[in-house]
């Protein structure tokens, strides 16, 4: 692709010959004569001015540059939609792959794929261009939008409802009965979870991360939120719009997540807790109650985020203090001594 | 169904009108009049009454309603027996279906369904009225009893051995190889992994938790013990009767969980380690040596619940107390100067 | 196998009879008059010789046993090489199941085997008597070695390399997308991931474990690493030869983990940090920055474990110094009126 058209995907403003062709985008370090290579860190010019690759992405304010080059105010994004335009499109033909199997009562748009050894049960439908991967399972009455990507092995248990453009990586399974029981006489009494998972549109999920439905209600994922892997999403959790998680986050029972809210790696949220609208949550935090919108926190239990590194600090300083209490101590003793004599 | 009959499934007492229709539990928010509510907290009774409910779910001991209810002893337990009656049965067919692949050898008893795309290998059993989810997969000899619910995407490695009424939510993989190598030369020799898992009865695993099975001996679930998503449970663990492991707990290899301990979200036990009968242990804590009988432990490294609770208060008073010493030095230097004048 | 037979296959000296037969080795509570026992611990020694086992295996420096034995260096090494010697071998025919579907332009050996419901991509390779399990999945161009053990349900994204002798436990996903989003006007624009994941030979791979792909270059297993059940491995993560993780470690984006490393069961690493090789990392520790060759780090933030034990043990003793502190000001309070007065 010529470099005057990977501009125009990037919505990044052309400097130098726009003619060079590029066939990829490379770190640096594996930066050829058909590369175009992305400074996001103004240090590494040099060396990229240096290296073989025919052009660069680089910020809009950036100095000018010896090779041609993609200028663009936001770097990352534009990055992203180059990615986009040079990713190869090897989409699969539309149909169903005759080693599936579809109850007669499922509706597949005629554009989707259903993948071979996948299994779509009765009543379920699937949405144009969406794609079902190899071996995926739809129970039954699940409904898919369009343009969706269900990587292999992703389980969607009955009644799932997923919006358009979501993509769920392998391994994840969306639906499976919340984690309540009624104790009675020390046996533990199954609380039947007749509720169900609803995934709005441009969310991604990762891989092997499980997502519980409500126990009457709903399990909902909002709009353009995205789940990494291995992720634990209890039964009737609401996550708000674009909010973050990643790998590993824990999120227990009616937890509300706030739009916008960032949950770093391994955090874990105690049941019932609502964290606010932009909150951050520190990896590994463990949240023990309500986050105030905006807030960031982090340890455990988590703290304002400023106030656990002010106590993280003092620990660290704690020997030595421990010390200087024995020596004090000693020196008041003596004065007491002293007065008494 | 009328609430008489509702009342008699959930071993309630009947108060006001047994001819209600009821066609679903619902929260209060969504409350509609052929609905169940359940009102766990009084506090919530006003608004219940004054809901569009058909009827209350409410404590033996509370006030009376106007609305007709079902009082009970254990409102939790009649809870969970009203929504097993309430539940939609649809049992699929018996049978083994077409696109299955069962070996010759193995015995799937005739009320039993094995779905589309599973695999049950060689000599494997299967019990009456179980059900195998679409591409679950059976290694060879697996034996599984009566009335389970194996879900899609369940791998079961051969030799393992599974009880009656068992419930394994998709992704769940038991009987996998323990992580155990032995170091010669700087290279990790692997040990073969040649003994089992054993699940007892009534025991529910979580979607995607991974089970390993024993070096030589077993690795094994108690009667009626029940874990949560993405757990890990290690080689040669034994899990006590009626524990209750919540999501994302990791536990060690050759642990022992005694009955009824509870294992919070994401803690983690230490290798060997013996949890005593009816002991708790805090999310996200990290348990590195034996923990009593009905001990409630928390923390890093885990401690008696209280104690961890008072060092983190007093934690949480260290930037005060280290300005506190400081000044305590600067008084006593005083003094000391002072006395040497 | 006479013990004369194993002793052979475990690389130890004979010691007693080599006629003795053994059909199995077993723990010592599971002694058996045709069993090896393992006694690693020499406390155990008289339990173990007043057993029923037919021999044991022991240490080469242990005193002289009245039982035949197996005497080693390496007594764990021994034990591995015994259980390989004595596990059953069923290796499955070799062939594709009528129930796979295979690409017309995939390319297996004829000596591997490829389970039922198994799908395989165009252009993906399948080495010399490689097992591919029930119902995985290969996507297209996938090259695997030979001699690996692909086990049921493993999903592999297209482009990834899997060396020699490699193994892969269920549910475990090879090569999904990283998680890497562009902020724009608060939308998380998708960042496409066009790299692949290297495993090279003799890695083993535990069950649900998640392994992205690169954005662009490539997310690398070293040869010889051991990974355990549940784990993360984020894009564009390097690990070194014969390192060492434990399960539920969450490795992020970009780390780069040395030769030999070992990380404890759910410990996180911040992305972008290197840990050095022959590292230690402990269990639940937070790893924020780099790790030195060598070093021993555990607790959160991760620092040098010992320091990690002093500041613990300080921490245990913060009340009781918050105590002297209190009493230390109302002595020296005292002393002060005393001087003015």
């Amino acid at each position: 692709m010529r470099l005057a058209e990977l501009a125009q995907h990037a919505r990044a403003e052309l400097s130098g010959s726009g003619d060079v062709e590029i066939d990829s985008v490379t770190s640096l370090a594996d930066a050829h004569p058909r590369a175009l290579v992305m400074v996001g860190d103004l240090r590494r010019l040099p060396a990229a001015e240096d290296s073989a690759a025919a052009a660069l992405l680089i910020g809009a304010d950036a100095p000018l540059t010896r090779k041609p080059a993609l200028r663009a105010g936001n770097v990352r994004a534009a990055f992203a939609r180059v990615l986009s335009a040079i990713a190869p499109r090897t989409r699969p033909e539309p149909g169903v792959h005759r080693a599936a199997v579809v109850d007669a009562s499922a509706h597949i748009d005629p554009t989707a794929t259903i993948g071979p050894q996948a299994v779509v049960d009765a009543g379920a439908v699937v949405g144009a261009r969406t794609l079902i991967g190899s071996g995926a399972v739809l129970g039954a009455r699940v409904r898919i939008g369009a343009d969706c990507v269900i990587y292999p092995h992703v389980t969607l248990y009955a009644d799932c409802v997923i919006g358009d453009r979501v993509i769920i990586h392998s391994g994840a399974v969306v639906g499976s009965d919340g984690f309540g029981y009624a104790a009675e006489d020390g046996v533990h009494l199954k609380i039947p979870h007749l509720g169900r998972v609803v995934i709005e549109d441009d969310v991604e999920i990762g891989a092997n991360t499980a997502i519980d439905r409500g126990t009457l209600g709903e399990t909902r994922i909002g709009r353009g939120a995205k789940i990494d892997n291995l992720v634990q999403i209890a039964h009737n959790v609401t996550v708000g719009p674009g909010a973050v998680i990643v790998a590993q986050v824990g999120v227990s029972g009616s937890v509300r997540i706030g739009e916008g809210v960032v949950l770093g790696g391994q955090a874990g949220i105690r049941d019932h807790v609502t964290i606010g609208p932009r909150a951050a949550v520190g990896g590994q935090a463990g949240v023990t109650k309500d986050v105030p919108a905006g807030a960031v926190v982090s340890g455990y239990p988590a703290r304002d985020h400023r106030q656990a590194l002010r106590l993280d600090a003092a620990v660290a300083r704690l020997p030595d203090a421990l010390e200087r209490l024995r020596a004090l101590e000693a020196r008041l003793e003596a004065l007491e001594r002293d007065r008494t004599t």
